[in-house]
């Protein structure tokens, strides 16, 4: 109920604070007899580590992932996996400015009025470096999906105001070629130009920016999703929400959505042969997800993300004790978060996906 | 794990299809001796109800809620509310005609191939009439939220292209009155009337179309909600995402916030009478929520909703059997949920808020 | 969290007081497409009612099941079953004398000292009429079961100080015969005998008694069971221990186990035609689990009943103003309920073992 | 669903092998500001670790604790607290001899046929060295528990026929000192002897033997359990029952007490001083529990450990291609577990109690 663990059947617990030993994740319910592989691990770690590049922050970490239990000669075992990545570059005086004080749009308020207690340094357990292990549990949900042919792939639609065009998302290995190409993360290249040009401009203004991050989750099997209130696309908008400074989730048609009518909205079923395992539908407003269960098309959403609250400014706040008092801006700190966080929309599709998908096995094959 | 049921301490599990004998709600963990108006859960209902204007469906259904355990003298006893709520007007041969066919973006097709079975009448466990069980919970949790002077408040803000401008949400109570004042249960007089024009035209052109609505919960204690994953918001999210035909969830600033600079975002702290239970923010893009836990501020969210799919024309689509098909318009529908929808979205947001107080209730007294 | 939901895949939420309108189930995760018989249901209710002989209570309920949702055409549709006992026999005037009281070994100070109110008719939520709902819902498991060729059975082994020979559990049909043939429902005919002899002679002297039952399940797969927390007797035991009166849970070799010694308590594999799927032990002291999990062997457990509580006698206690007072013995009760708990002690058993079963197939089939 | 967690609120989530890199565990749900004290945690670790005396296994382990997050300067902050026992003693080659056979009695075959791979080391994750990360969580929450005074104290009540005469409970901790003056565990000295004395004959006799552990829980508060599934002694039987080898459980009378009369076990209300508050019973058959809740007197219970399944002889058995084997006894081994699982009893019984503290906190605490 403390609410630091995520999924039903494939199940996630994750633990550890910004400035502290070591953050984690138990992976539970990993069926047996996957493979598991170290290095793929790292490499999905890899893609949000800090210091990665001009317009990530410069706080340098390893995020070398240790496998402790759960895995056995290469294959998972069908017990706990439990990965530990320790905290390197914890340079704890950084924040004794702010061990007093509450900074702007940041959790430290919250956090000391709830618990009465806070352990400041880097914003302790409220930092976003939390979503590491949930990447590296990610990586593992993406070893089992692999099984089934399902493929994950998010990038980044948009900075600020700038939007990337609509992708086609046909071929998911040829834009993640196009993503990884560039710092921005855009699998629009000349859009990425753009992104980077302009988050480096906002860097040295010493402010930072939001952004929005686009997915899609290709050859889902029809079925997944429980309705009522776990509806596939209900637990992708939390799944997405727990994100540090995401505000808003949409799928499908969307916000936009909702402006159409029915009859321009309605996506038309076609079966090719007769076959109802054929069935698909000529548009995808409904996003791959009807009754919140998937109908076997693209699973498509977006999510968008607050402009980091941390800004090389002095601003005005209030401390610990009640009194007025000034934050000011020290630290290393991204000027956006989007570009990092790509991986972890990944991760956390891959982790809500994979929970359904062992639901839905539990039924299927239950009846006969 | 069915996903039948809603919230850990106050939690709640419906039952029930559109054309069965009744649908239903369990609360379980409703704390005891709080005072149970049936009337007020009647009226609660009222608002959900079909055929209550000519821009909603013209189905009847009085569904009068019958309480059946949990409640005595008038109070809760700490045990579960089971509340049933008869179907009366069944015309289930209206539905024949569906049987065999999928119609465009229902979940009839995801139904059956889940389930290879499916209670075809009206949409079965798929129709929103389940969401008036919801309703009737929500009318519980709402009970139990007075008694800490938590107040909620939705109302319908967008319908098309249409949008309300942005209301002043200090007098709630007001609000109210303005919102119950017009059929399309918009709080602004103007655009309501707007609305009401434009869905009865919509309605007359055979059609459906989408819209928005925007809620705010006032009063809230610091520190609701549960880091990491079980985030206000998240959970929020999730509780909207899971009402019929949303295809959107955004709090605070939302997806326009995305577009912003750190500088214009950050919510600058005040304490008035260096008193920290008088803090608050001078702006609330934060939408009062910050790591994922109340700040105490209001909680703003909007949710939107797609185009009904059931529209009065023929629509190709496939049959059970894989066969092209034609689904015609027949029956009695809704040309746009919204306006019944808001008591669905201020019951989700009840039930969020009731089941974090009792979290926070548990640690907040179990620390000495 | 608030206790009345039991199972995670399979999973019911019960509700409903003695004395209330009705008690009632939402069986939530059956499968799809299993054949729901109501009489089956009915004929398995009527070994639980009340004043089915002369060593029950003569509280007279007819404890009709009305199924309100989740089944369509004879089927499970994979939606919830809410099924609803309404109350006839309601005689509520009987327990004005105890509304004020805390009778002993009841719940009702503990009710009240919790709850701060209580429905004291008849024991309100505490009474054992709540196991009507999990008989209604076991059956619908034993249903589910069935396709698998899962049989259950249980007896009544032992009353007060009479305890039954062991049994020959190979054919449970047979068994089940002889139980049914006598109303203590032993299934050895001698100490049935002696057993109703007992019982009755304690009922004319105002007095109860405890009692015993044993129970084994047959042809569960191997593989059922989560280690490490989730045990499958783990789960037995939490089931049986839930069951209103008891007071001891045992499987497998049980309590004379641990006096044994492990040259005499291992139980050896053996193999017929070496093949993997034909292993099993020569012995049974591991009760057909091991490490949590089934080992494909009979499971085998003893569930011990204290003698009720309520005996037709004056009994010095106290009032809920803290002031001494007399209990009298009044109403309608039972002198041992062992008899009418076999059919929730195969109920209960029923509902682990499906679970479970949902549980395994989930994990099975996710690995290719 | 994996069931490597347990508890609600209070919960607790472990991980790790025999002979894997180290075992651990997740703590969620701890209040903040409890002090946590990683000399206490170290200590209750001692009295579990292995080779502490000759009539343990001789296994050498330091089961050194460390805590890698959720405690900030001594104490816990309200976010998880990870704690990790490195694994140090693993002459994983002494396994290879059962690499490829199923020892009789132990968890190979099960293992092996649910998840088709087995770390077979040690027994891998059926190993009773998880338990360690039970002990060390049951430490976190004995240290919660004594904020409100509650006492937990367990001890070795019979070994084989061996049986410890009943203690008087009133001086725990002077009950405490008794029992850890000898390597026993019992708490009665010449028991002990003669205990220590037995288990060195069967050690000797290359066999092992099983042995029973009783416990008492004081000043619990009256309210703690949930009804109806979650009953205080449903859940302490579930705990207890998920302790490696563990066959039986029974509270208050237990087994004993159903073959008593009512009118014998009846526990007559006392209320001292006309207060509410005051109210106790004379005798205590209901082992502190009423209807599921805690009635404020001492909580007492017996847990029943089979005897050890590794013994020191060669054993027949299949092997995993379903051939007849030799299970031949090799490794170091417990004679008896039951003094070395006295702690773990404990920690078991601190964690549900803490777990339902919070229920009740939560609840008792929400209606005003």
């Amino acid at each position: 109920m403390a609410g630091n663990s995520f999924g039903d059947l494939f199940r996630i617990s994750t633990f550890g604070e910004s400035h502290g030993k070591a953050i984690g994740v138990i992976i539970d319910g990993c069926p047996s007899n996957i493979t598991i592989d170290e290095e793929f691990i790292q490499s999905e770690l890899d893609k949000r580590k800090p210091g990665q590049s001009r317009i990530t922050t410069q706080r340098k970490e390893s995020d070398t992932a240790q496998i402790l239990s759960g895995v056995f000669e290469g294959k998972s075992t069908g017990t706990p996996i439990a990965i530990v990545i320790p905290n390197e570059d914890q340079r704890s005086k950084d924040y004794t400015h702010i061990k007093d004080i509450f900074r702007p749009s940041h959790a430290d308020f919250t956090y000391q009025m709830k618990y009465g207690i806070r352990d400041y340094r880097g914003g302790g357990r409220s930092s976003a470096r939390e979503t590491a292990a949930r990447v590296a549990a990610g990586a593992v949900a993406k070893s089992f999906l692999q099984q089934f042919g399902i493929e994950i792939f998010a990038h980044v639609s948009g900075v600020g105001t700038i939007e990337a065009p609509n992708l086609d998302t046909k071929d998911l290995k040829a834009l993640l070629e196009l993503r990884e190409s560039n710092i921005a993360r855009c699998a629009d290249p000349a859009t990425a130009n753009e992104m980077v040009e302009f988050i480096d401009s906002v860097r040295k203004a010493g402010d930072t920016v939001g952004g929005r991050i686009s997915a899609v989750v290709r050859h889902v099997p029809v079925g997944l999703g429980e309705p009522v209130f776990d509806k596939l696309h209900a637990d992708l908008a939390k799944a997405m929400m727990s994100i540090n400074a995401v505000h808003g989730f949409e799928y499908g048609s969307g916000f936009a959505g909702s402006e159409l009518r029915g009859s321009e909205h309605n996506d038309i079923f076609v079966a090719d042969d007769h076959d109802l395992n054929q069935v698909h539908t000529h548009t995808n407003f409904s996003g791959g997800i009807q009754g919140g269960i998937s109908n076997g098309m693209d699973i498509t959403f977006k999510v968008a993300f607050k402009p980091v609250a941390t800004i090389m400014r002095d601003q005005e706040t209030v401390d610990i004790h009640g009194n007025p008092a000034i934050a000011s801006g020290k630290g290393r700190h991204d000027p956006c978060v989007v570009s990092r966080a790509v991986i972890i929309v990944e991760a956390m599709a891959a982790l809500v996906i994979a929970d359904h998908l062992l639901k839905h096995q539990s039924y299927k094959h239950a009846a006969r």
